[in-house]
């Protein structure tokens, strides 16, 4: 029997199927496969494309499939998956699929352990506590307008606010406001408009024509801005809320695995996080992982009572990375 | 020659006719008049709604009024006004129209001096410095995405930022939590999801439901949860940040008027903004008006060339407090 992890992002979705020794057998790769971000034809076509590059190696079928583990963000209990259910049926697929948090998938892409943390910053930001292999607290995730503090969208949100504060007269002067109005084109022109630089308005125009969650665009910015203040300043904070959002579902040592583009870049941030998590004695991560392709089939075989030690752990990292 | 001055809100309009020595002779009331609020139809009719009503007690007609100041917000240079013109134009009017800012009549609803300073906090928040009777220097008045700093939508976001960190484990207990859920319809039922009390998820959808701009109607659960150190924290911190604005348009010593609904209520919010303009060796407000009524007047008076003292002002407020 073989087993199937998908880890459906909101821009692609990842395949990784393994044999119940923890080899992976087959890889593949589709479009966004999150039906609220993609709706549900576009992700389940995405998940299929994947799936079906995932089966192409081995000539395997979805009926030599015993278990999916589907792991994405924003799914719950609640939630129908006929949309994804219906066309796995019609290909011959007869085993069981599990939806699980996106989270968790990241998780054990990075450890073994049934108990530990996960903590991703990309466009939004949240952390998990695994617990008997499962999520038993989560912290922020929130979105763009309640939370997700720390993440790209938060850095974003704050160069956009200190590039028009510097601007407005409120702020201090900061190089992102040289930086933000370049990547949007603008060029001051010195003229001003009651008694502010006439760039303010157009930039102001230009970024409430935005949809505010793309604001995240300009996180970047933040890191690119080498030794300004107002930037370090605001990627030190985002480290010290992404430790902070880390200690409230803190509570005994387990391992820390690390995703997103965020946590990912040394300097200010990464330094802050790293010195926030001492001061709060929690022990360091100890795995940056890239998606939730290998934890998507760590959580497979579980699922089918394997137990996924280190030395099984690392068998499925290392073949998953060769079939990729 | 009578002069006209409108006061064209984004839910109401205020037409005030004077004579040349600033006697009210007619006030009337319409909708909202913004065009960029209620789409230059509908505000074309709230503002003549409100112009008939002003001339019909002295029995004149627009070919009787010399000029129109129309103050509103988001009017620049390089608007149309064909939407407002034409229909005045129409009805016989053949005189001057003049597009203020907004502040400049609230200014001038508190003040007569050519130099000084003018806050609104309301759903937004923004202060001008007035030199020679113009606007001079404009601070913050960015919007609920990028400024508004302690404005009443930034107040109310801070609310439901508090109580869903409340619910989510990563910060303090506060009463707004309990405050806002109840103003929404939500009642908490024991149950949790992923760690988390099950009334999280329903909040947070009720909250992404809305138009953000609309979270500013929380804002009055901050001022309601007396004694509360979390939401005497949002209202102080908007205290400070409104003292900041004045303090980055502040050059001389001048009147401050004050207008908006934040401003109004006794409080932490009020004590804060207070005691930060001490610090800043800035003078206290000297005038809280309800809204630029009596400054839009003003404003007309002076687009004819006339002086007016602080005894015209006096008159100016006493005939339209009478007159409304």
């Amino acid at each position: 029997m073989l087993l199937l992890g998908l880890d459906a992002g909101g821009t692609s979705t990842r395949a990784t199927l393994v044999t119940s020794d923890g080899t992976c057998v087959g890889f593949g790769t589709g479009a966004g496969g999150n039906p609220i971000s993609s709706g549900p034809e576009l992700a389940a076509s995405g998940i299929l494309t994947a799936i079906e590059a995932a089966l192409a190696p081995s000539g395997s079928s979805l009926s030599d499939v015993g278990i999916i583990i589907s792991a994405m963000a924003g799914s719950t209990a609640k939630s129908s998956y006929d949309w994804l259910l219906d066309p796995l049926r019609s290909r011959g697929f007869d085993g069981r699929v599990r939806f699980m948090s996106d989270l968790l998938a990241t998780y054990f892409s990075g450890a073994f352990s049934s108990f530990g943390y996960a903590i991703v910053s990309g466009t939004g930001a949240a952390v998990i506590r695994v617990e008997d292999g499962e999520v038993a607290g989560t912290s922020d995730g929130l979105g763009w307008l309640l939370g997700d503090d720390g993440s790209g969208f938060w850095i974003g949100h704050h160069v956009a606010k200190a590039a028009t504060a510097d601007l407005d007269g409120r702020g201090p002067r900061t190089a992102v406001t040289g930086l933000l109005l370049d990547q949007l084109g603008i060029a001051p022109d010195g003229t001003r408009d009651a008694g502010r630089p006439s760039e303010l308005g157009t930039l102001i125009t230009k970024l409430y024509d935005m949809r505010p969650v793309h604001l995240a665009r300009f996180a970047p910015l933040a890191f690119a801005a080498h030794g300004d203040a107002v930037a370090e300043g605001i990627l030190a904070e985002a480290g010290r809320l992404l430790a902070h959002s880390v200690e409230a579902v803190h509570t005994r040592p387990g391992p820390l695995v690390m995703g997103g583009s965020i946590l990912a870049q040394p300097g200010a941030l990464a330094d802050a996080f790293a010195s926030a998590l001492r001061d709060r004695d929690i022990a360091p991560p100890e795995a940056r992982v890239s998606d939730g392709a290998v934890g998507s089939a760590v959580l497979a075989l579980r699922e089918h009572g394997v137990t996924v030690d280190g030395t099984m752990h690392r068998r499925v990292s290392d073949s998953v990375a060769a079939a990729r």
